[in-house]
């Protein structure tokens, strides 16, 4: 029962399927056996023209793709347990499966997030891959967007705005203009835009003390807007305390960029947390332990608006674009 | 942080997001919760010009894309628990949301299958629809394809063909011109392409009594080699036992369609099943207990041949195309 889309699974998924439960991807199923965990489970799919260039590079996009849900996972307090690819297809090409399929595979084995199963058809139209994701959490302890508490830190992992910056820079916008002579800093940038880093080592950290977390995914102020509103809090935000790598910094300061691409661009995949401050501590040492920086930039206020952004003299800042929407 | 996106999934999605697990969709993942049994997953992608045409109604869309899965479910012997869907939409069009929406949603209900999250996504291409799905099952209990021993009987539910012919009756073809004056079997044989019926009837019967199973999705001759081929045998199948509706053996009986057409045409959603002959019996009566048709039509043999097809004087019969591939 040769076939052209059996040859294709065969020859460049089923090295990915090492799991028991993926059976080899013969079957018409995969298992995830039961362990006592609850399952997690998490869905984002990318569109070619909408949410990567057809020049994008095979390899980096296969990792971008499941790394986006394993920043999901990661923020939900979970370990990864495997996941299912659905690749629609315009032709089926060597030069773009080879090498999608080995950087995938490589990072399925790096963060032991096995491929499952899935499906692989064909479309006149854009190269869409969707991947769901599982990961485990002992019952009951999967990290919610509602739990924020008046008075906790808001605190994120890592530094933003470097992604949209990397997508500003492959645009050939401000930011590519302000390092026309600095290609290590560019390369950091479309980088940070091109394979985000899941922040897998935070997971326990975040089950053990966090109120609430979810990724940044659609800028920074825009989701701590989706976490209050499901938590039927709000915040208040120090500009000045929002962690910058140092090219994102130096790129402020000279005013080649504005403030708001940084914290409202998206694509950063770092942590957003709440965590109450007498879990602080013992958050902040937990994370370190782990290697990962975090850094408070504001505090849960009680209320139903959205967060404020305040300036260096206390003073709110107002924001065009709060985050990237679909329609 | 209203945004349209936002909008879409709480006017549209939210309502079928009854599961605790789904956590009304406000979170970024999904919670099963643990429960002792596997989890068995499944994947499905249709594509606009592709799976379906664009003049397709969006409410037998919506049941198509998710019975196929849990056709899949069924034949694994599973109980469904829930889906995440991705939605790849060039517009956000009521007039074919609002029905979609609601004809899922009354599906999910009566299959108890619950949404429990996913993706909605802008693209410029066909309008494209990923249902990832989960069912449970006893641990070890999955019914898997390469269980198949020689000496079993193979089964099938139901009646094949008929999703075949009702795909010739949209697109004008023989069968369309063959039952002009009959609107009635018309719409029979386009309902069984249009709305498969998932077998789940049968999930505990073939746990119980199944050597292997599978559904039939891209034609049972194909089918059943894959089977064969997992299992590493082969079969011997009689064309005349195989179970047909009136209408399909009265256009075949006509000369109006080939065999080859209703066993290769694909769709049928049926399940096929390998059965050890002192299995049958029990097997027959649990299906009938249940009020599934079951059919033997014909034996697993030893060898790695494909499955042969044999006409009423015993002589094997030649196919041209044996299922449906992508590439």
């Amino acid at each position: 029962m040769a076939s052209a889309e059996h040859d294709l699974i065969a020859r460049y998924f089923r090295p990915l399927a090492s799991d028991a439960g993926a059976l080899g991807l013969i079957d018409d199923a995969a298992v995830l056996a039961a362990s006592g965990d609850d399952l997690v489970v998490t869905v984002d799919a990318v569109v070619e023209g909408v949410h990567f260039l057809a020049a994008d590079p095979p390899d980096t996009l296969a990792r971008k793709a499941l790394r986006v849900n394993l920043s999901d996972l990661a923020a939900k307090g979970a370990v990864p347990a495997g996941f299912v690819l659905t690749l629609a297809l315009r032709q089926a090409a060597d030069d773009w499966l080879a090498p999608f399929a080995r950087a995938l595979g490589e990072d399925a084995a790096a963060f032991h997030c096995p491929l499952l199963g899935g499906d692989t058809v064909s479309t006149p139209g854009p190269l869409t891959i969707s991947i769901t994701a599982f990961g485990r959490v002992p019952p009951g302890r999967m990290v919610r967007r509602d739990g924020a508490q008046e008075g906790d830190r808001v605190v994120v992992s890592g530094s933003i705005g470097d992604a949209a910056l990397g997508l500003d820079v492959l645009k050939g916008g401000k930011a590519a203009a302000a390092l026309a002579g600095d290609a290590a800093a560019r390369d950091f940038l479309t980088g940070r835009y091109r394979v985000p880093q899941p922040r897998l080592a935070l997971a326990k950290t975040l089950r053990d003390h966090a109120d609430a977390a979810m990724d940044v995914s659609d800028g920074l102020v825009g989701d701590l807007a989706k976490l209050c509103a499901a938590s039927g809090v709000s915040a208040r935000i120090e500009a000045g305390a929002v962690p910058l790598s140092p090219v994102a910094a130096r790129l402020l300061a000279s005013g080649a960029v504005a403030f708001e691409t940084l914290v409202s661009g998206g694509d950063d995949y770092e942590v957003l947390a709440s965590v109450a401050e007498n879990r602080w501590a013992a958050f902040e040492a937990a994370a370190r332990e782990v290697g990962v920086a975090v850094t408070t930039i504001g505090r849960i206020t009680a209320g139903a608006e959205p967060p404020v952004l305040v300036d260096s003299r206390g003073q709110a800042m107002a924001l065009q674009r709060l985050s990237y929407s679909h329609f």
